[in-house]
């Protein structure tokens, strides 16, 4: 199955947001609509995001065609849908780039995209499950934190795919999977996924991971990122830098994955991200079921900051950088590339 | 407004798992049912929990008089009614001490310790104080976590008394509650508290907590504790140690306010403290709904430990032992206090 994918001229998505209850398959066929879907999070996770993003130009060239103002105004929406996945904005560009061939040059390119995503999970999985085994050797018990399986990429994952491989390999003893409020990213869809692929998990809420670390509990902290700057600062889900505080004082691993498309050399340091304030609502109400006192108002970060010198490593589809060990991302230079098409 | 009291022979508390959707008094007038209202966190808080022992020693003493083997058992029931904060076992023992003399010498001790707890919520409160607007100046802004209000002891409360406080002499700028996953004490309890106090508040999903810390947004951080072990350590709700790694980092000051009666010098680490796992329930379903996959499992400790070396000060109803500045706990020694009845 895949999270997203172009079928009939239009964009299906697995709605996140019916999760675990029901698998609701929702068909967008105008950039309204698409860009409604990944604000509300029926899309999410920073690789589906940018393909959502590339698929949205595509959507965007077909309903515009003729009318450059609309279809320059439809691109900036979806561009801007969601402000810290640096993914999103990227494959927007690399799809509107192509904008000047007509609709099925841009639809060729989101299509690209898509299966570029789906090669650089698989690729994550194989190097980071080599790295989690040299590192915590046979059988380790992992903590993850939100959701970064199949559901945040096409298929696959990124962190999570690294459990699913070590799990193929008979070399993973279990998950910690925390909530992740307040969406419950990790409590509805992680679980959700582990118990799919046969993997022993329990769900943890976010405030027990540190504790459950210091107590010996856990051998690596692995999860994903939704902007990698050029300096090794993680921006991901909300909570994940109390997870790496308490990676860094149980003296475990905290390992990021993530394809080279979540790296971002533009964005010097954490610092310069910004960050997603929410709203209330979500942190107000669980499940639709309000639970707090009327008129109270809460700040609810989307997002956090892990600075780089508390990651042990950074693995993406194509290399491994130990930042624990003094190595910089730089910009990823394939051996032997060709340059041009 | 008493969280719990003695009235017309039974006792009397407000049900805070009705909070803050319903003000409901439950009158308890039997062990078996006093007992169920502790394991179910209708009334909860290390120094509630205490006077609630204190009572149900008192309720014993009346329902099996004359049957000595019956009164043992109903003694063991309360004392063993929640595992992990000491001043339950403590405030059980001083009032089975005086069984001997009868159920109006057993009652009499009760409360002589409801009101001993309500005379030290009044002290913690001018001694926190007076230690904020030290370490922090004019207006901080706190954040605190899980419930440390008047729900948590009889009237005032332990942390968030020194809050009230700070809010009647115009010392304090504003709070962060954390909401306290899994039964959300901080978006439920402490909510409902400061917004009848009138303290301006936000509430925060509890992985936010560090990074708030991180991007300058509070002062320091402020909470009870269950139980304060002899060398400093700090046992309390789940996510107050991830709380004090994210204060340390941040170089800001965490803060502990709890009563004497909370500090167990025969304890000597956290290492000895039994924490409480409530089970997957808890963490399983939000206010009833149901979240997560059929099936799934979690770990749910109560409880961590935050070890003494990441608490700045203590602050109990007689003193303020500052940690940081190498101040040790030893024993609460009055001066010139008298010894024997």
């Amino acid at each position: 199955m895949r999270t997203i994918d172009w079928v009939d001229d239009a964009v299906e998505i697995v709605d996140q947001t019916a999760l675990p209850g029901e698998t609701r398959i929702l068909r967008l066929s105008t950039v309204d609509e698409l860009v409604e879907a990944v604000r509300r999070l029926a899309v999410r996770g920073a690789p589906a995001i940018g393909v959502a993003g590339a698929f949205g130009v595509a959507l965007a060239a077909r309903q515009f065609a003729g009318d450059g103002d609309g279809l320059a105004a439809a691109v900036d929406r979806v561009r801007t849908a969601r402000p810290t996945a640096v993914n999103l904005a990227r494959c927007v560009q690399r799809v509107a780039d192509r904008l000047p061939g007509g609709p099925d040059a841009a639809l060729e390119e989101a299509l690209r995209i898509r299966d570029e995503e789906i090669d650089s999970a698989e690729r994550m999985a194989r190097l980071g499950a080599d790295l989690v085994t040299s590192l915590c050797g046979e059988r380790p018990r992992l903590l993850t934190h939100c959701n970064s399986g199949a559901l945040a990429t096409v298929t696959g994952g990124t962190a999570l795919a690294v459990a699913f491989e070590l799990h193929r390999r008979g070399a993973l003893a279990g998950m910690v999977a925390s909530e992740t409020r307040p969406l419950l990213q990790g409590a509805r869809l992680t679980a959700w996924e582990l118990g799919r692929a046969g993997i022993p998990y329990r769900v943890a809420v976010d405030g027990a991971g540190p504790f459950l670390m210091a107590r010996g509990e856990v051998d690596a902290v692995i999860l994903g990122a939704d902007r990698i700057c050029a300096n090794g600062d993680v921006v991901n889900k909300v909570g994940t830098y109390a997870h790496a505080l308490g990676a860094r004082a149980a003296g475990i691993p905290f390992l990021v994955v993530a394809p080279e498309s979540t790296v971002d050399l533009d964005t010097p340091s954490g610092d310069a991200v910004d960050i997603e304030d929410r709203g209330a609502a979500e942190v107000m109400s669980f499940q639709g079921v309000a639970s707090v006192p009327e008129g109270a108002d809460a700040v609810n970060p989307a997002f956090d900051v892990t600075p780089h010198s508390l990651v042990t490593a950074i693995v993406t589809d194509r290399r491994v950088i130990r930042l624990d060990e003094g190595e910089a991302l730089g910009r990823y230079e394939p051996v032997g590339r060709r340059v041009g098409p």
